[in-house]
């Protein structure tokens, strides 16, 4: 988790700065580390003692801690406060709140605020779809979660999820320049939870659920899908599903197959598991077998197996294997792990088919050690940012979500995911090779294609808004000549009246 | 309603743009219009027709309506679209996210998302307060509303209400820099309101609700308040009731009365005046009588007295006058009106004392027309911008909620509301008159001496976050001074089983 070389700033209060300083040096020194600032810091001097800030980088393995450690075993120096970049970085939150247009005088109020205001309020009372158009909620994504399966770190609660909502904020606007806020659900029932956020949901264009623990996911997304008119989308599920299919797409291309012929084992049955297994099936595979820490899930066994599980394990496993893990390897194609650290060995992957390709995503220690696993198969990719095939969601839903808006969609369905990953794994076109199945998280021609492509299969599919066609810019030619109609009838109608 | 000089733009659809020019401009000059500008849009083109935007100003009494029947009447010309400024002003909305630093590269990401994140979120884990510092929370404040007291508009529910929302927004930010986001709940329930939006508070750090008709709004504030531990503000109460009351502490010294001193009679019992009643009673008026339609209200009173209002009915009223508005305006010093229009008559303020001072709050129409009341009394003020000593609630909960969230306030006080408008008051200063009691809506003095007199009351009444010593900066100070003592241990701990 450490970043290197780390950037750290120690804040001292220094009894006597010049008999200090010189020590402190001499610390930071023979810790391997780099002196890259040090100044004043005048406004927290203390009876007594002086404050600086002391910025350094460390290059080697001496910890943080330890430097700190012996900065404050000397005698006049007192380590106030110690903040490197990660803490910086996130000090004060990640995001703000910017103006459209500023508010400098009665003219600015009178146009966006009384009296000019109640015209829009009056627009959307005539006619609720002009909200899309004349408010933030056309490009504004709530990013729900309830803090129950946090990144690696399980159960944090909604208040500590925080800084990890504002990220996906921060990827939202970054790469699909959408506007979205984090919405900190504080109830565990999912009936509650889907009613408190439908309650909460007119402000927004889409719903980004994150981070909510299976098998309570399903059902909240199911319910809030059923009950919203908007697209809700369960990232952790659906984006990596779209990211694992892209990937696939372009391994199916490396190895020379049809990707519907391929024999694909999926080991976890999580959230993310459940939902690449279906965006799989609906793409075409038809030979997938769901595998968990239990062996092959079958349909029929009891515990553990809730009603959208045991749906995929009836709808896959077409040659009904039962058992083991191994039995569902044995020559199989891919293996895609959504499961735990080093679940899959070697002589395993050895029991596959020629063609095998492996996709080990646990995080951030994969199923099996990719260096060691690169060997033994033809496509090799993980979720870590420091080997070739790195499966990210950043791929998928920025892209999805500025084309979700951008088509007024009032769902998200399977057809528009599999645009999506067709979109994305076109981008690597013919630069694809085992080890670049993916585009970069960071390859900004990405973003543009998925949202286009998503935007164009929600219109094909008519998932657009009532009366939009399916674009903001034909949903509000249409309106405004409509509203321009109202307007000229009214002047008529005054000018009969002024020339009686 | 209408802002002039008028703005206006044209969206026209020409099948001979060189002969339709001439009459267009003939057209807006004969209905007095200027023209502002005049372009082609070529991506607007379509068969047999070019597309132009004309940008018109019109200053005299011609409607736009009129000068657009006008020209969709003329062959070859079909009026596409008619924006003015206002939809101009609200189009896509009127506020944004913007990001507090970019997220450009692998680097980034790993400290403002995965792995980074993963500390700051086990920090909060450790130390809820923590979220205060290193998180949005510290600066967001949700404005909430059910949609059902919208402006003079009424009830037009939660949707239609979001444009107004984004003006409370910009004004938060404008004068406060202070993060706001709109808050939309569609439920009328007053409890399981009240349930919603503390389950989706923890992401803010300030409740302002909005626009909520009364008697609903006042159970909604009380239960909300007691539940959760951050301020919670109904501004259509206590916004107005802190500016009414920093208006008639200066219109006190014009007359040269002391306040507690000053007769009282309080015309509409709706949210706004009871909240002036309650907020001017705790800063020593004793003589305070509430009417209403039905004339004084008595603690008796049956129908349509909920038990806030009978609270009002009971603690106000010390001479215990009963009957018609007559008897309670008879010899009082102050009527303030919030209730409708022409519902006071000039032979009614003639019966008041000889310092009258008349607060017509109605708006857009006062109970009174101030020109007419002007010469008959010894202060006036309304709600409208285009008279003197404006009642305008910017004056208020910009600086204040600025201040509750520089102490970490956890409540906001009767004492706080006071010290605001004791701040508001004091800006006008030696500029003290008649016709200016009041500073302007837009003098930037106000919302920092605003802030700073909230967030010392907080202090000094100690209702900031336990821990915090009532300043995100203390509270920075020994929270960092922890968490590097904690690094320090660790370190010697690290230290010491090196050495063994």
């Amino acid at each position: 988790m450490t970043v290197r070389p780390q950037r750290v700033t120690f804040r001292l209060a220094l009894a006597d700065p010049d008999e200090a300083i010189p020590v402190v040096l001499r610390l930071v020194a023979s810790a391997g580390g780099q002196l890259v600032g040090l100044a004043r810091d005048a406004t927290r001097a203390t009876e007594g003692t002086v404050a600086h800030e002391v910025n350094v980088e460390l290059t080697g393995d001496a910890s943080v801690e330890s430097l700190a450690a012996d900065l404050e075993d000397v005698a006049g120096i007192k380590v106030l406060a110690l903040v490197d970049e990660v803490l910086a970085a996130h000090e004060r939150g990640k995001f703000r709140v910017e103006l459209a247009r500023p508010v400098r005088g009665p003219d600015d109020l009178a146009l966006v605020y009384t009296p000019g205001v109640a015209r829009v309020t009056q627009m959307i009372v005539d006619d609720p779809t002009a909200a899309t158009r004349f408010t933030t909620r056309g490009n504004m994504v709530a990013v729900v979660t309830d803090g129950s399966a946090v990144l690696g770190l399980g159960d944090v609660g909604p208040l500590a999820s925080l800084p990890v909502m504002e990220g996906k904020v921060m990827l939202l606007k970054e790469f699909g320049d959408v506007d979205a806020i984090p919405l900190l659900v504080d109830e565990r029932d999912p009936d509650r939870f889907v009613d408190i956020v439908a309650r909460v949901s007119l402000g927004f264009g889409g719903i980004n659920l994150e981070d909510i623990a299976a098998p309570r996911c399903f059902e909240i997304e199911g319910k809030l899908r059923q009950r919203l008119d908007i697209p809700v989308f369960h990232d952790d599920q659906h984006g990596t599903a779209v990211v694992v299919l892209a990937a696939l797409m372009n391994a199916a291309r490396v190895v020379g197959r049809d990707l519907s012929s391929l024999r694909v084992v999926i080991q976890g049955m999580g959230s993310a598991g459940v939902a690449i297994a279906n965006l799989l099936m609906s793409a075409g595979i038809e030979d997938l077998v769901p595998v968990d820490i239990d062996g092959i899930v079958e349909p029929r066994r009891g515990a553990g197996t809730d009603p959208i599980r045991r749906r995929v394990a009836r709808q896959g496993n077409p040659r009904g294997l039962t058992g083991t893990k191994d039995v569902a390897l044995a020559g199989a194609d891919v293996f895609i792990g959504v499961s735990g650290p080093n679940s899959l060995t070697l002589d395993q992957v050895r029991t596959m088919s020629e063609d095998r390709i492996v996709f080990a995503l646990a995080n951030p220690t994969p199923e099996i050690d990719p260096d060691l696993a690169r060997p033994e198969v033809r496509v090799m990719a993980t979720g870590r940012s420091d080997h070739p095939n790195q499966i990210n969601n950043v791929l998928c839903f920025p892209g999805l979500f500025r084309g979700l808006l951008d088509a007024a969609a009032t769902e998200v369905t399977d057809t528009m995911k599999v645009a999506a990953a067709h979109a994305i794994a076109a981008v690597v076109g013919n630069d694809l090779a085992a080890d670049h199945v993916i585009p970069s998280p960071f390859d900004r021609r990405v973003a543009p294609l998925v949202a286009a492509a998503v935007a164009q299969a929600a219109r094909d599919e008519g998932h657009v808004r009532p009366g939009s066609g399916g674009s903001r810019r034909e949903e509000s030619a249409t309106a405004l000549r409509e509203a321009a109609l109202r307007s000229i009838e009214r002047g008529r109608d005054a000018r009969t009246a002024g020339s009686r």
